[in-house]
């Protein structure tokens, strides 16, 4: 039984037990946003993770993604990145590990976390036939449904699958003068072997087979935009919006057969036009929870790419979207490194917690207010325990060469606090 | 005669000449909008600066502030974060410097920059009276007047002026019970120093004393928000629309006496509070330059400032602000160094860049098609010249241990663009 079909059957689970506590929400009116597929738990029936809710009325949460290649990384460096995002607070993790010994690093990771741990199933199946000497065009049916199943045996909470990649969007895909064409990975691999074969996409056709071992495990599906927009060019175009009638489309009958469902969303869109793709993926997918990459307001900020990111999403947060996939100041560039992946936490965490403010959360802004009050009494500690980052505050301003407990050296004797303080 | 007596006059003057041609607007247009008071251009009879454009129809303009002080930083420190200013494109540069030799450091700094040059005067001023080891109280009307009669013949192009808290805005501002009061310094000492003497602001009292400097020099004010919101819990309250009340009255004023003018805005404002808070200065201002310092959609990312206030930023602008103040790293808890100021610089140019697309500046996308068709074609050497910081981002692809030309590090071999490329 899944979190969905129980929640549709009128039970309570220890799962929605915890998201409630942590949402401060009532069990019975989550158990109600789960039934209506508002919300997801991510928490296939294998797994280890602390339960997280995502979507409406609950905190907005972020994904971090990690994952070796035999060229770029190894499993020593990516768990050194998992302590990252364990430490600087990711809701979960995806591992888009490619290569060999998949199996063992996806069990490394799940024995060092606790997060919500997330994997696009079809990366593992092209770096085999990488392996193997041969490419995506070799690829068979159930290859992919092979190491779906095995995935779902060992615990992954929610998988990303290009299911909307079918003739209809891709017709309407290959009607568009794109600037930059497919930039999803999978998108683009569905869509070689789609155009090799002359065949109707496996995900899409095979979709109850897909569901069936989703219900079965309860693994949530992520339906992945492989049409995403990847340049301002590109950006709400019939490539996109065909498919997401596709996946809106396949919710439908995720939520039929008691899988829970997340719609996945753009890519390069600027800001004038977030807010018309969140309302409009929320109004054709029935308010399923919505998981952004980014959105990338502009094309030119490689190298700062968390903080163009940061912006697009949290606008998009503010409008609906549910779940941030962070960027890396890497992205475009090359693997993230550490640092990266501490940067790319923290920018996404701050648009999350903005949007989270501006979406009326009731909790949310306590931690403002309790800072605020902080900065008022120049209690510094405080301002540290409660910022973003107190590590790094705190050596910021304790390394200052005129460091005082009564100002900092950014305004020094002139601080505006201390001066206002005498009027009292 | 000022840009905006010019212009009244029908007179296009070679700063309009030069504006015009770098924002790809008509002469005349541009004119009229100066005569309206909805585009300023600040420059200084004596000064040197290369003539911008901050306003209506202009691209995002953006300012980042430096300044030695007795206490924390040298004027050769200052001198090199000019440099990076320089060199990471601010527009104008605001020199804050308090301490001593303050005349000498603004002509050294004044050597060294072509950009637009701004002081706020009071921080001289009050810098002067703690060497002589009084404070703000034993402030008089004539050394702030000298001061900015000073500046006005230094060629100082624009200066922050808070005359906007008087009377009137200071009693509305008694009565909030607001969590940090005054955050602004040189709201502080005014006010301070109005309690003190149970006196009206001089600034506001004797205003046309200062439009007649202004107006002498074309020195451009910007009208100071003294008493701007530094904590989500006091945004949008009746100390600032009070103070924004009287900043309207005063820019009235200043455009009557041919005085160009811009306002300046919060602050710490919640997100979906952004948009009302522009609007409402176009409003009652009757569209007056919009400069803001942020503004900052939480509290907490103190370390990583410059990343909220350029979600904030980004907001603003795209609904109308025209001139965005940096936020840089450090703020919030020491004197920025020199990486502070140069991600300050980058990410609010960022902002002004994601605003200028939503905004439908008509060129501002051609950078982003331009990076996106490089991309496409795998090249890198293109892409590096087109992104923000051509050098950083050469650095990040090339140190890649897997560096390729059809590649880069993050995807490997499964780089979409190469797969997709494989269909053509």
């Amino acid at each position: 039984m899944t979190q969905l079909s129980q929640a549709k059957s009128g039970i309570i689970t220890e799962q929605m037990q915890r998201v409630a506590k942590h949402e401060n929400i009532d069990p019975d009116s989550l158990r109600e946003l789960i039934a209506q597929g508002k919300v997801v738990i991510p928490h296939n029936v294998h797994s280890p993770a602390r339960a997280m809710g995502i979507g409406k009325n609950m905190k907005v949460k972020i994904n971090a993604n990690i994952g070796c290649s035999d060229m770029g990384s190894s499993l020593d460096e990516e768990l050194r990145k998992l302590e990252i995002c364990n430490r600087y607070q990711a809701d979960s993790v995806m591992d888009l590990s490619t290569g060999s010994h998949l199996h063992e690093i996806r069990s490394k990771i799940r024995e060092n976390t606790d997060l919500i741990l997330g994997t696009v199933p079809i990366y593992a199946v092209a770096a085999k036939l990488e392996e193997q000497g041969k490419d995506i065009r070799s690829l068979e049916a159930d290859m992919l449904f092979d190491e779906i199943q095995a995935q779902a045996e060992e615990g992954i909470d929610f998988i990303t699958v290009h299911a909307g990649i079918n003739r209809f969007s891709l017709d309407s895909h290959l009607k568009d003068k794109r600037t930059l064409g497919v930039v999803s990975r999978g998108g683009s691999l569905l869509k070689r072997w789609m155009l090799h074969k002359n065949s109707e996409n496996p995900l899409y056709e095979e979709y109850d087979r897909l569901l069936k071992i989703c219900s079965e495990h309860d693994v949530t599906l992520s339906l992945g935009d492989g049409l995403r927009p990847g340049a301002l060019s590109d950006a709400t175009d019939s490539s996109q919006i065909g498919e997401l009638i596709v996946l809106a489309e396949l919710a439908k009958r995720a939520r039929k057969a008691g899988v829970q469902v997340m719609i996945e969303g753009p890519g390069h869109i600027p800001l004038n036009e977030i807010q018309a793709n969140v309302k409009l993926q929320k109004c054709l997918c029935d308010d399923a929870p919505f998981y952004v990459l980014g959105p990338l307001p502009t094309d030119i900020a490689c190298g700062y790419d968390h903080i163009s990111g940061a912006i697009g999403a949290a606008l998009a947060a503010w409008h609906g979207a549910d779940f941030l996939c962070y960027l890396t100041p890497a992205e475009h560039l090359c693997l993230p490194d550490l640092d990266d992946v501490k940067q790319g936490i923290i920018a996404t965490r701050i648009a999350a917690h903005v949007a989270d403010i501006a979406r009326g959360h009731p909790q949310a802004r306590e931690i403002d207010d309790a800072i605020s009050q902080a900065r008022r009494k120049m209690d510094w500690e405080k301002i540290f325990a409660l910022s973003l980052d107190p590590d790094w505050s705190r050596q910021r301003k304790n390394n200052s060469s005129m460091d005082a407990q009564d100002h900092c050296s950014m305004c020094g004797n002139l601080c505006a606090i201390k001066t206002d303080k005498a009027n009292e």
